[in-house]
């Protein structure tokens, strides 16, 4: 098991866009808060991804490598469509974020996270960072497969 | 993916207890029918379990081993109490039965488990089988967790 301590920033410009992208696909055997169950795919790997209940930005996580072929069989059992993105990931000032930017129903969307060895640790801000969002369970991957971008005021308001 | 053709039924009479119990403890991070995901600890091995929706005895499944000390962290953040039960298996006539006595609020409920090559293959009933249940979604194990036997009629006309 290990502890993942994440928080996750909106993207604003294109500074961010210069860094190679790669795709994931990914779903939700199960999107309950207290238990999330993910099956992910990127490229030739996949894993299967289990993670608690979240305590302020920090939440338990168990992460196995699977088949592909199995990967592809699960993400068709999964609860709502799979998730589309690309990933980018960028160091700034000895701290790598990921930077996801969706597609499909959740086009628009782009987000930053940074891993943190604790949740108060100090981190620089890249110029393309913008407002926090660890906190709004909106943008959470597991809730963005059921109410997708594409459906909120901030979307129709850029639109 | 393997694919799980099962009959299940109750059991019995005493012939089947001469065969050595193994303990099992079993958790759900999600008891939905169209994706259950198991967690299950046998001694010191433990694996995670994930089988799609049955039609008819046949079921997708998916298991692959992970390691005990993160089964048993598993389990706490499961949906509903640990399911626990002891395990025999019963050879008989050449085929391979799973005798499951379980405990806790679900004691007094034993059923015999046979995996077939297909639905309709045919197979000798052993002298402790009784009627089969396959199609009773109350004696999932899934189910179990949740609306253990010992809140069941039958149950408690036994009593």
């Amino acid at each position: 098991m290990g502890i993942e301590i994440e928080r996750k920033f909106l993207v604003v410009g294109d500074g961010w866009r210069a860094a190679p992208a790669v795709p994931y696909a990914q779903g939700y055997l199960n999107r309950d808060k207290l238990r999330t169950v993910r099956v992910r795919v990127v490229r030739d790997q996949a894993w299967l991804t289990i993670k608690g209940v979240s305590v302020g930005a920090t939440r338990a996580e168990f992460e196995y490598p699977i088949p592909v072929a199995d990967a592809e069989q699960l993400l068709a059992l999964c609860d709502g469509p799979v998730v589309r993105k690309t990933r980018r990931v960028i160091e700034h000032a000895g701290a790598k974020w990921e930077v996801d930017e969706f597609q499909g129903d959740n086009a628009g969307l782009v987000v930053a996270e940074i891993e943190l060895p604790s949740e108060d640790a100090a981190f620089e801000r890249p110029g393309w960072l913008g407002a926090e969002v660890t906190h709004d369970a909106r943008y959470f991957n597991s809730s963005l497969a059921t109410a997708p971008y594409c459906t909120w005021p901030e979307a129709r308001a850029r639109a």
